[in-house]
């Protein structure tokens, strides 16, 4: 079977993968609306592809933060990598280096930080933090990962509890026992989502604010006002995210949010999106939206399930292939030159 | 098989109930358009969540017409409890009681009230009433239910005669010979709904109001100016509902009735809302949208199908607690926090 | 098996007669998009139903051009009854008299129009009229009509040629040798369309009112512009039609389009509408817009297909009792109560 | 099997066309939205027919760039006719001008432009161009189109680099030994799409007018922006084409794009549409819509794998008399009455 496409990788990962495991990556709240129309939403959006331009010499390279990637294409934070491949994080880490972009490491990795960094040396990549009741365990995350060079902070806001994964509760899902979710072992007692902290607020990103030098990037907005929040409480990036639908079902798909979080925040901070993601004229989409760099979480996985590093180096260097493509018959040659003029919302 | 959300209920109904008592309960009028939309609805309304808002301690109890509920999802008036299980309404009431909550008994309850009253003692419970064209035997009904406690008159005005019920009438519904329509006895020969009066008129309110001293609340409003017939009428309540899609088929839905009605209303009277409630969040939905509080009909119907009272406690506790969470999801610790602003309307 | 509602006599029809004669009845042209949105265009109206009205005494009479039809659904002009019955017209006017409705027979019935006057004295009749070529033969069929007491003629003026419709062309449609359009007998060769007068313009209108003191109707309005022309040219009413969606396809749904007319038309004439009413609330969907009356055509050939006049009853039964129930449910008592105010767009 | 409509021709094509063939013409880039939305476009378009307007003399020819055709349909360029006929582009061109309407033969022929001519003298044909690296190769193919006769030079804008087209990718596609790209050989090794070149600009509209005398089409112009700079240099006619759905996936159907381009345009040049056109009545909508003419795509391929010049001809045939029965339909008895008034678009 030659893998053309993300949903070649799709089928792979469905059909290979313990159903258990599929399952939990696959999860959606409720009825999987909303993970439904992550990607339904991008249907909706036309391009207005320009013509006769020179697109002889495409640059597809950009900048987060200050720092190059290789395209606008990065790895969202989710968990369990071991679950779609026995080396998990590290390949993760080794096959985000390689295509030169960003990996989001996830607090609940089934590898060390430690093992993260080693994996992969020089490569970019930030952490992803829930803050946890035991406020201490969550600090020495933080700095552990600013230690071992990290070079940012993603603080998912979505997430005081667990959104209502139906297939997760019939399954009874729950890491096997050879699997551990290293980095929070000895601080708690792991998998139980309660020890998260619900009572988190805006004032804690004050708090995280004195742990550490790395720039914070909020993930989980979906409205102008708490973008506004966002950028007044001084953090330096949002990463428009409904957690792949995960959480609470029915609410807005996250490239619609992204256009009201755009227009919100004015240009203040960097603006990212993840879910829905399926080809690179997706990413072409979100970027003419005004989003900065996008970041896939499921066709990571599929790609990790399918062949690991390997195989997750596949599936971004489709994305990248396509995404230069669109770009050019789309007819911009440098990620500058992309903006609001190449889309349009359909009216169905 | 784990029940994990209300549509398992609904296969186990289908699946365990005599044929011709689902086809009943399932029935919608005509081509069941209104009955479908009612769910359809709810899910073209769009949650815009709110994030890092201090939902550690939740608090979802509400009040309605002055008394406390555990959470705001009552038991719509529905008949013939029996023909889901044994027991029929007294393990309704049971159920309700147990849980904090509100039960509308009907007209058509195969237990007395009396029996429904001794079944569960002190629960919060209202009367439904249909006015017959022996307004004696309506009077006696009215007067029965306040001497045995309940706390409210619900009167049903979407029934001047009954809807068409293809189903029904395929099947030659009837009760079956060891059923009857208990309270009716003597009153009048039961089951035969040209007994009802289709004379009645926003006049008969004020006949009601001499009767009772109960708050009366008005159920099947589904326009702006009827809801303004009602508060000029005098009533307590609205509850905005299509009978479940079982009357006039290609009616609105009723979530989006209710936004007409509670504009119309400017709270002037409490306003619920009953039809197509299938999750916690389609619960959230409708506060957002201004009603007070939710009744739910074939849901319950389905829960005591499956375990009677104790099948009722079931889907009760599955919607408090998918209301919980929703709430929680969305940023609302409190009852009070739930507004407008939580909902778009999808355009889709 | 029960006939509850029209689509069971649809589906007996479509059992049950040949299958060339099926195919011709429920032909649409092309791809019988059309056809299909005449159906699905009711399906967008929605009813604001008001409640606690008196319903008791339902009086669903109404007058087209003064004479009191019993209900307002007439039988729609539609071609070779005997293909669906042996007695052909001569049952469809039976049925008609008998349910105290209007019978529009067509210019290609397989009865003449004598035998369909014999068959049914004393019943309300409209003869509808191709124009052919040989003007000689229209004019003698005019005048037998107003001379046998047909009290309307109904000009089609959206055939000056046959639309295409593919399943016709595969089965080689005519009619079986024992069958003959008999009205057109000695006249010319029958069932070449072609003998149609394609040149037919709005001053033929002139030349059929020196024919005849019948008042004319005109079939095939679908805009304003054209309704404008009607009524300066003298008709007394306007059939809203899209000949069942056989003629040009994608045209519009005969419901929408009559808003349209009735916008244009002021009053000044009256309008009817024909073409998907498959329930009783359909037909007070069509008045609440402002048709005067609707006619059923490919039903009314179920009915036949059934019983002949008998089936034919059964089906103008049937939408008698859900036209009048649906008055009731959405609070009108009688015709002259239903208004635009009972309906709106819905915007899905 | 009768060949009653194109789609007849679509469903032998794709039992009797080799796999490799069939995918190859059926083919659109990625997810093929945008070749399944140049056909559903159509559909959301609604006549408004007059009716009773003189259509016994119907007259559909018209002009393109002063050259008369026998009906607004002419052969778009599409490549590789061999695949479907063994006498290929010669078989095109003897139906085109059998019909006597107008050829747009490919860069890509697998028979010579001078074969092309010698199979059908005299008839209309324009030649399609690529621009490849080898700007002498291209401008040889110019001068030779023109000195054989052709009557006009059609750029194709679209193709900087060739669509993701994954059914091509799964399958390996190649020409077949046999067949040969003939126009090009010699120039470079053909079937290597690298050899285009994708530094084309504008300004190498200027080039191409130095080397002919022929009027100038531009294919492949989505927008209103590129509408004007086209105007602004120089070209006689404008193709409003997305290849077919073959390059940007998810950019706008043709028809909606036609709108926006006629409105840019103004009548300053002539402009064409292709893409979706599956019925005469598609004909009407595009004319209605403001183009001069369409041109069809994988039909013809279709006819032509049905039986060669005699099938392409059936195609062309049955698209004439639908073309002109809708015309009649509509109420226009010649091209020159067909105007926007006649259609609007759907809500739906």
């Amino acid at each position: 079977m030659a893998m053309v496409c993300l949903s070649d990788f799709e089928a792979y990962a469905k059909k290979y993968l313990p159903k258990i495991a599929w399952d939990y990556f696959a999860a959606g709240a409720d009825d999987c609306t909303t993970r439904d129309e992550n990607i339904l939403a991008y249907k909706r959006i036309r391009f207005r592809p320009r013509m006769l331009r020179d697109v002889s010499m495409m640059d597809i390279r950009t900048k987060i933060l200050g720092t190059e990637i290789s395209f606008p294409v990065g790895i969202a934070p989710t968990g369990f990598h071991q679950l779609a491949w026995p080396e998990g994080e590290k390949s993760t880490a080794r096959a985000a280096r390689a295509m030169g972009t960003c990996y989001i490491a996830s607090t609940y990795s089934t590898c060390t930080l430690e093992e993260i960094s080693a994996a992969a040396p020089g490569g970019l990549r930030w952490f992803q933090l829930y803050i946890h009741r035991n406020r201490a365990a969550s600090q020495q995350l933080v700095q552990r990962a600013e230690a071992l060079g990290f070079q940012g902070l993603v603080l998912t806001a979505d997430l005081p509890y667990t959104g209502k994964r139906r297939d997760d509760v019939r399954n009874g899902f729950r890491l096997p026992p050879h699997m551990k979710l290293k980095n929070l072992e000895g601080a708690f007692e792991v998998c139980k989502m309660s020890l998260l902290d619900p009572s988190v607020t805006w004032n804690d990103i004050y708090w995280l604010r004195s742990l550490t030098r790395l720039p914070i990037i909020i993930k989980g907005i979906l409205t102008r006002e708490d973008a506004e929040l966002a950028v007044r409480h001084g953090v330096q990036g949002i990463i428009v995210s409904n957690h792949g639908g995960r959480q609470l079902d029915e609410g807005p798909a996250t490239i619609d949010a992204l256009v009201e979080v755009v227009e919100a925040v004015q240009g203040r901070v960097e603006v990212y999106v993840d879910g829905g993601i399926r080809k690179g004229s997706d990413v072409l989409k979100a970027l003419a939206l005004g989003a900065k760099c996008v970041f896939i979480g499921r066709p990571a996985l599929w790609g990790l399930a399918y062949k690991g590093e390997e195989g997750l180096q596949d599936v971004l260097r489709i994305l990248q292939d396509e995404f230069r493509l669109s770009m050019a018959l789309a007819g911009c040659a440098r990620v500058s030159e992309i903006g609001q003029h190449l889309v349009q919302f359909s009216k169905l």
